[in-house]
């Protein structure tokens, strides 16, 4: 299956903005779990259906609705009519082959970026699609599945640490978008030193092992890049939306994330030049290596052959061959061809071949 | 023939402006489909001639009027005068070998787009030429030969499914300008899917054949995005126009449209790339192999060269040849070699050769 | 001679502004042709001097003076005189080594192409310098020597056939470019159907001769390249032009030149990224010859070396060598030694050598 | 551990904006140090903590506070309230793993840079963060460990030289900021020295140990890049602010910082090319060598295989073989071998193999 | 040393803004020339010391004043004073491994740019420092040597030709820039001629002295391009300043110059790419003549192994061997030998080996 495009040919030939499941189904139902929040008060809930959620829309508190799995197209529906989202963002959020992008919409910001993991069974990195509504007083965030990357930020919440208690639903989307920023971080990083490592290993030995290791990292990072990449220009459009919804106070924040997303970029070029450093060094060995086998044996062949040859002449079985009968023309001989053997191996001396 | 530029031979030294068909004939005549549509009614209808459209334009009905086959001038003319289409729009149309682009006339909006389709004959991708023409309340396409790729779109008005029949002729544009670049993805999966098979089969097996594959797909790729780059400046341009032609209810869906775009030209970029570290596996590879045949070479020869030099000596016929008196010179001379040759197997294992 | 830069030695040192012949006299004589026209009327002439030519510029018909041959600088400078040319206008005239550009004055627009053609002698193409000076009711144009390149827009001109005959020295101007450009198109797509064919043969047939192909239309492409890239440019910075000169009419005409233009750029990309390719076609072919020469080097040593030596064990003279007096010894040592053979084959066979 | 990109791990989950000390401590505890100055006094001070420092500030004296080592939380805690920082600048500043930037805030000015050093003991180039707060009448700079790079500063300043004590802190500012990249400017020039020394070396020689010096000189700039290419932004930046912190008589010294900045990229570039030339330069070494070790081999075998055959030809024991009854058959023998010895050497010359 | 990027050691640590001579003193002592003029009168002299020049000042003539040799700070700091020069002007001057650059001060603008010379002695490029200081009827122009690159200039002021006597200071400014950058035209157009010379060469001879060429002169384009790409921006710049000290009339003509930098930059890049050709040329002939020694290897090997593997076989002491006693044995013995080698020679033909 072509990883770097998945098949959208679940809805080709749909009409666009039809929201339909594109994507393996990852969870069996999907799962509503609500934080509402203000700085005094919190309550945490999980709701079979999204119905019921209404009552935390009317209130100023800050409400965080998170739902895993969008295989449900109901449930997705519903939600879609309950905070007016427009058709295409439906499609936008099932269809989970979507590159990072921001779109301001009248009553809400729709940002779409995928969460990086490693999946340990098929040894690969996999990306996860997250769907994040910003409204005036809500953030809905959209998973594929159950995930544990938010975890820190609900402690957070629940504990009153930091700011986030006390702004608005602005500075939820910042952390949320955050927290996923810094996991590039820790997986480029993850990545990052074992190619760094591979320099060391592939100085020493130069197996085809390691070119396909080289391969391997290769691809990771072209796929991180495909992933990562239109990232920081979705947090530059989020930083210059002239939007009632992004406080002066967080954007102070945004661009501290916007140079964070440049340096996740840089790092992804530094890697991907060091990898083509490899590539060369491996080459450039295969090369050292080829010279150094052709050597051996040239020097081999050219002492051999001569010595071979004059060991064959008197081999021969003329009759009238004179050096024959002498009484010390083999003692003669063999001075003769450690001469030439000596000769030969001060000769390759000189050139520096041994 | 030149498959990148094709011949404007025949109408080299033409007036600019002048409709010259220039391409295959790929169509016995040229067929004229109508379909007239609002809300509530739908008329769909095929005219032997342009003359009797007429009457679908007084009216306030979407007309979408779909002309196959560009051969015939006079119809061209005819459609020309009748919708009082610019010189150079119909030159346009019938040349077609047009880069992607849009420009904007007094009366309408011309686009001009490659379609892309794989041809299992001469298995290679070719491109024919849509044109169409926006209108206030027509659209027309101009495709080169009678195709199927917009059937579902004209089963979706039939139907009246989605919001097609409830909009004006700017939203039927973006439906089908959103086909055919659903059909780009569907075409560069499907390729992409290979190349990555490729890559898979590349790292067992590095026959010649593969190597023509490789570079098949590496031509074919600039086949296509020769096609497909500039649709994104396209659709871009489409959407920044300030034309009463282009509704505020469809910006977002093209907005949406040119999100898509990017995604096809960064995945276009991503097996583009994936094919050059292929060819460089693939030259490794060669390099490798050469290593290990030459390995073998030198083995062999270094270690029956010397062996066969001794019992060179000893096939001698000097009169005066000591050792070959001695009792148990053959059983000796035979230990020697033995040793030589082990001596050389430990070099080779001490360098890592076997 | 340096090719892609040629001398500016003689005018080295000269005050800036001074038109000074540079480059070879490719003509006996300058020829000064005339075309005079308004809708109703046409004149032709040939003219001995510029002079009498004052009485076509009081009239309101467009009058399209060319000028061939640019050593006869009492020429050039009577010109100069006579419509009030800026001095750099006259010495990017006569200088034929101009890059192609657009420069606005007061009273004219001065635009300088290269036309390109291929020289049959030296084999090679080469670029003449087109110098076009655009007035309110007249057309200059300069060119090194008697082309036919415009002879198709003469004929025009004279039956009256398109628009040209209604519309303004713009309109002229227009024409005149597009048959520039519309002869790149031609030069490109021979080049180009040249270069799709090598690829074809480069497969089959490896020969420095090839190579040779390669590396010319590499370098005739650069050439190419460095007259041709500049024009789209030129043409669109014509087409942002605040100049009462450019009729409006006249501008959509321009913007599909400027169309046409970076079509030829993108050509010449895609043809350059081709010969990319087929170099590493050529360098892989290379490399999967010499495998191919060593296999056979090593296939044929390995085997009978090893044979070789048997045979020179039993060419020894050892006076006690037990199994030469043996009665079947000889037969043994064939069985032996194809035993021998045999066992190499398979080995080889097993690396998928042979 | 990974030297591009190194472990944010520390606080990944941490709330944005919570200052946390991440880096390795390089200091047994922070020193704060002031010098504080108006064109007439000097005083010059280090205090136990910030507390005391306050007194500087109420005066319109410039006061510079340095603070060297950044893992004591009270400290920079301590600092943060008394010049009411942003919580991101504090994170930012503890946090040693930034990219180069400027962030403007309400009441200062933040700018985070890398000093490079060399570091003998791992023999490779470190970076150290610089942050540098500027305020109306302060400078604040945060080191990671002591150095002495601004030790000329402070001398000049204690010895009135320059403008530097009739100048405010914005010039103060700019000479920290100058002394930093004529530091890179001393940083890069030595490396550059080496590898133009190397390139002379490497044409004498082809030693691996060459292509390991190579690779580090490869690795070491993309080092230095990744720290000081985007400092040229940086003061780019500063310069176009409009704030008010940075007088009308700095910029014309900042805009020469810029240019300065400009001229060590383009320096960085230039190396990084030479790097590439250099190894093609060992590549092609490899390959002539190559070339001449199988030279050598071919001629000798091509020469002796002939020879060989023949004498074997005459040590076969055939009881009818004519030859060898002949007086002068060995005589004759070796002549034959000679004239083909003789021709094959007359060959390899006219081939200039020899 | 460091060749492309100078030590800027001697004034490390110094105080921004300090004129401190950096660079080889390159003449005994420093050298004043003034050339005063009007369209009526000139007068030319050379002064010791710059004090007398006040005179030519205060009137309505337009003084050049160019200074030789930097090294005498006295000098320089007097010229400064006198002009009311900034000090950063005046360490720009002294500083002699500036980039090409423009700075606009309130009473005048600053040009720096790069003389190529190439050094006979040391055989390569070498670049000298030129600043221009450009005023409202004056012209400082400050070299590091005499030398003679300014002569016709001086020759055309003193003849009253050209336009240069009626037109002010900025015309002269204008001719100097012009003549420094034809010179660049000048010393690329030697060195591509050179170049495209190597090509020819290459071709058919591949010896280790043209590789060295091909290198030495990727290192003189990449010496001259850093010296002369910046030229086009700072034309650029010049041409887009709205200083009163650049007059309408002179427009034009920096235009005109500002095109020529193009020229000369596509020139240099034209020619880089030249010699990235030339190397791929190079290695691939080192490639097949690398296949062409092993062929001839490779067919002498196997042609005639296997012969001498039979004669082994006849060279054997076998008490019963029969076909020794044969009476044709030898002959047959021949005529196998034969029909083996002929039958390698027809398959070495059909592989088109030979």
């Amino acid at each position: 299956m072509a990883r770097f495009l998945k098949k959208r040919l679940k809805n080709k030939g749909e009409i666009p903005g039809t929201p339909v499941f594109v994507g393996e189904q990852k969870l069996e139902k999907c799962r509503i779990r609500i934080i509402d929040y203000d700085p005094k008060n919190l309550e945490e809930t999980e709701l079979p259906s999204i119905g019921p959620a209404t009552k935390y829309l009317d209130t100023d508190t800050v409400s965080w609705i998170n739902i895993d799995g969008l295989h449900d197209m109901d449930v997705i529906n519903e939600v879609g009519e309950m905070f007016r989202l427009h058709p295409l963002t439906l499609e936008d959020i099932t269809n989970t082959d979507q590159r990072p992008k921001m779109v301001e919409y009248d009553e809400y910001i729709y940002i779409v970026l995928k969460m990086l993991f490693y999946d340990d069974k098929n040894e690969e990195i996999v990306a996860e699609q997250l769907s994040m509504i910003i409204g005036p007083n809500y953030i809905l965030t959209f998973q594929e599945r159950i995930g544990d990357i938010f975890d820190p930020v609900r402690q957070r919440i629940r504990k009153q640490k930091g700011r986030v208690r006390t702004l608005g639903s602005d500075y939820l989307a910042y952390i949320l978008l955050d927290t996923i920023v810094d996991n590039y971080f820790y997986l480029i990083e993850s990545l990052g030193e074992k190619i760094e490592d591979l320099e060391v290993e592939l100085i020493e030995e130069n197996s085809a092992e390691k070119l396909n290791s080289l391969n391997f990292y290769k691809r990771e990072l072209s796929y991180i890049r495909k992933s990562v990449f239109p990232v920081k220009d979705t947090i530059t459009h989020l930083l210059r939306l002239d939007s009632e919804l992004i406080g002066d106070d967080v954007r102070h924040f945004l661009k501290d994330l916007e140079d964070l997303t440049t340096q996740v970029n840089d790092a992804l070029e530094v890697y991907r030049e060091l990898l083509t450093d490899l590539l060369n060094i491996y080459h450039t060995n295969i090369g050292s290596k080829l010279n150094e086998i052709i050597k051996v044996l040239t020097i081999f062949s050219v002492i051999f052959i001569p010595l071979t040859f004059f060991a064959g002449i008197y081999g021969t079985n003329f009759e009238y061959l004179p050096e024959l009968h002498f009484r010390y023309s083999y003692f003669i001989f063999w001075g003769a061809l450690l001469v030439i053997a000596l000769g030969m191996l001060f000769y390759f001396k000189r050139k520096k071949w041994i």
